[in-house]
């Protein structure tokens, strides 16, 4: 995941090639270690020299990685053996998933040449690894949404690399992923023992067809959710979906229910998709957890609050009536027409520093565990036709966007100076600014009720798992 | 839904006053009828002359909207039914859903009136109406994502306006909506009464926290669900949730499995949350509806192919085995790696065109009744490091593009041609230029396979209550 130096195969100079794509992005992204391309004619490589073989670099190389017609990966892993190196990415396809048994006693070879040489290796019939941590992408995907703290791990290759539009769109951000593709070396129990003592990562994704070896990976999981959170997607169980993951990374997949008891001794958050698993991932590396299951849901408007209420009780939280004493501080801040019982609904209201001291107060009284929170949208959008009518509206625009940041400033303040968790529901989405200073300052903002409950249910659930209950 | 003028209250030259906004929207959406502003002072509203009393302005009135402080609105609806207006849309708060009983009695009079005089009127507490088909929106909100052939009626004034921002980022248009606040008048089953005859909706949806009236709601759906389907939210169930709701509307609600009993007698299919019910209403009303439930899945890519046939499973479709004879014509068209059996998995593939092919081989073999699609996503994100390395990819982006679209309208015909659905998984997001037109063209895509698999279910279920099954 941190390479030195790296020996490439499978780049040329002709653009239409899955390697010279990759290694585009291995320079384009900023790597900052020797790069040694091996070709048996060009010269140069996208401009650099290239090597006819690994055994003619004499520099010690950190990192191979392997584009290659799957038949000629055998006698190329040899050579790299032969040069020392001990870490290589296999991404050609061809192996144990591919129909026949050729590709079975071709993956039994690369492995026992692997042992010989003490080498370890990703693959194959992977897509290969970034990490926004050291700047090194060596996928076919040219920008990844590098940053944040979450890590994945995936036996889709697709989810890792194609997935990235989605994560833009939502605000989310990855420091590392790890395609395993047919795991016949590297698997997710090693991606897990190496990821927990990765610092700067603070919460795990996985997407599973299959558990190769489910002692040793209940073991990692067990270590790893001391530290950190580790959500999962599994798709291997029903009929269809296991003979689909058969034919793609040969893995023999397991009913639901045997996953789902894996998953729980394992202390892994099953996620339902992958939109939900980020979800997870990105409110439990956001956000503060919450001490327990009650949560206060504050809005300016009946439907949302009503749902966010119904979608918390049904995913197990409570939304308990507040104190008598919280209500009559309440009352003293809020308008004739607010319902201040909870859901706290404010009705029509423009205040938004209302919605700040209303989340203190809440927070304050040690009667919720954490808050999710409707009403906040800018007011850009919504002010497009009256523009039209009112010019001095423009000349006003300033002084609400000032007020409008500071109030955005403030709110993210207040999770950390609580340790407590805020959610905001919000159609904007992540990418508007008039939501993204939310979100960078750690209050995730979830475009449904369910969502944002659901989310809010995965906390409570690490909380639980990390103190053993 | 379709006035051919309109007296409006509330609206002033004050920008900041919420019936300046509405009558501002009015105007400049279009509206081709009359507008005769109601103020007591002002000369002029909006450049337009205005009336101190609604009976001054001595011509026919279609209809009236009230944006008024609570305690004026009798008085003032006592003129519109001297002034004959037999249509009106009371904005107003303070009514039933106001804490104690002076808007209880309130909302008791204001209806006494209305009967008086023979008048219907939406309302009080709601965010009005928009109409696409006749270009009228008199709600807050200035750019609804107007156009399509969704209506939508809701308790929640939230939900029809300011949800807009998530519709127009994922492609989804609404025709009409239709905010029914506390229903003193007007409720939820007039408004299923009013859209079945609408022709140019075809997928109606709801946002339920209370069917005030459980007889003629099931009467007005059955006659509805034989001409286009309807989709329900109903989040009042829980405790949390209820409380909310009546203080929300003054709706009492009632546990979930009533409310799925009476939903499952009316027709209804019940989404989830806001997400889901729009993701559903989209493909009911772009695609052709499956003739059962056995679904074709192909893909380029292991992950998202397994992960669909899991979730199609999980909801209750079939990913069934091709015949021996369909093996063999798709074994024809494909590369040596790719899978053939259901699902499809191309692996790495580059063909667009072949993609084409296999549906339409799916298809005309009889052996499903709709297909899930994963593997579209345009190039342009993809290039942008190769670019700065080889200048000439600039020049192939024409040829590219040109082949891409043509791809993509050839793929639109499909669905049509057979009369079957096909669903596309993509991760570009609906507003991606390499994804906006198959929408366009109506082929729903999705992020996420559990979401396509959901909306798939959905049109089976509709087909099955269509058919009275």
């Amino acid at each position: 995941m941190n390479p030195s130096s790296l020996a490439f195969w499978g780049a040329s100079n002709n653009a239409m090639k899955m390697g010279t794509i990759q290694l585009t992005n291995v320079l384009e992204t900023g790597f900052e270690g020797a790069v040694y391309p091996i070709h048996p004619s060009e010269e140069t490589v996208l401009g650099l020299p290239a090597f006819k073989s690994v055994l003619d670099v004499g520099k010690p190389i950190d990192l191979a990685q392997l584009t290659l017609p799957t038949d000629v990966v055998p006698q190329v892993l040899e050579d790299c053996g032969k040069a020392g190196i001990r870490s290589v990415i296999i991404i050609s396809g061809g192996f144990k998933e591919a129909p026949g048994d050729k590709g079975k006693q071709l993956e039994r070879d690369i492995l026992e040449i692997a042992r010989k040489y003490d080498m370890h290796f990703l693959g194959p019939n992977c897509v290969g690894i970034f990490n926004s941590l050291r700047t090194f992408n060596s996928t076919t995907i040219p920008r990844p949404p590098m940053g944040g703290k979450i890590a994945f791990a995936s036996q889709s290759g697709a989810y890792t690399a194609m997935i990235n539009p989605y994560l833009r769109a939502n605000g989310i951000k990855m420091c590392q992923t790890i395609s395993v593709g047919n795991e016949a070396d590297i698997d997710l129990a090693d991606c897990l023992e190496y990821l927990v003592d990765e610092p700067e990562v603070n919460a795990i994704g996985l997407y599973v067809e299959t558990v190769r070896r489910p002692r040793e990976f209940i073991r990692a999981a067990n270590a790893a959710v001391k530290k950190k959170p580790v959500v999962a997607v599994y798709v291997g169980g029903g009929e269809a979906g296991s003979r689909s993951s058969l034919s793609h990374t040969g893995a023999l997949s397991g009913p639901d229910q045997v996953y789902d008891g894996l998953f729980e001794q394992a202390g892994v958050i099953r996620a339902n998709d992958m939109d939900e698993m980020f979800d997870f991932l990105w409110a439990l590396s956001l956000a503060p957890l919450p001490s327990g299951r009650r949560m206060a849901v504050i809005s300016n408007s009946g439907g949302p609050g009503t749902s966010l209420a119904y979608h918390l009780e049904k995913a197990g939280m409570s939304v308990p009536l507040f104190s008598e004493e919280l209500v009559q501080q309440l009352k003293a801040v809020t308008g004739r027409l607010a319902y201040v019982g909870n859901p706290i609904d404010l009705t029509f209201e423009m205040d938004l520093f209302l919605f700040k001291k209303l989340v203190e107060l809440v927070f304050e009284s040690g009667e919720v565990d954490g808050a999710l929170l409707y009403g906040i949208f800018g007011w850009q959008d919504f002010m497009v036709n009256l523009e039209k009518r009112f010019p001095d509206i423009k000349k006003m625009q300033g002084a609400w966007e000032d007020a409008y940041f500071d109030f955005l400033d403030k709110m993210v303040a207040i999770p950390k100076e609580y340790g407590l968790p805020l959610f905001v529901m919000s159609f904007m989405g992540a990418s508007s600014p008039s939501i993204s200073p939310l979100i960078d300052g750690g209050v995730p903002a979830f475009q449904s009720a369910s969502r944002a409950a659901r989310a809010m249910k995965a906390m409570c659930d690490y909380r639980e798992i990390r103190e053993g209950k």
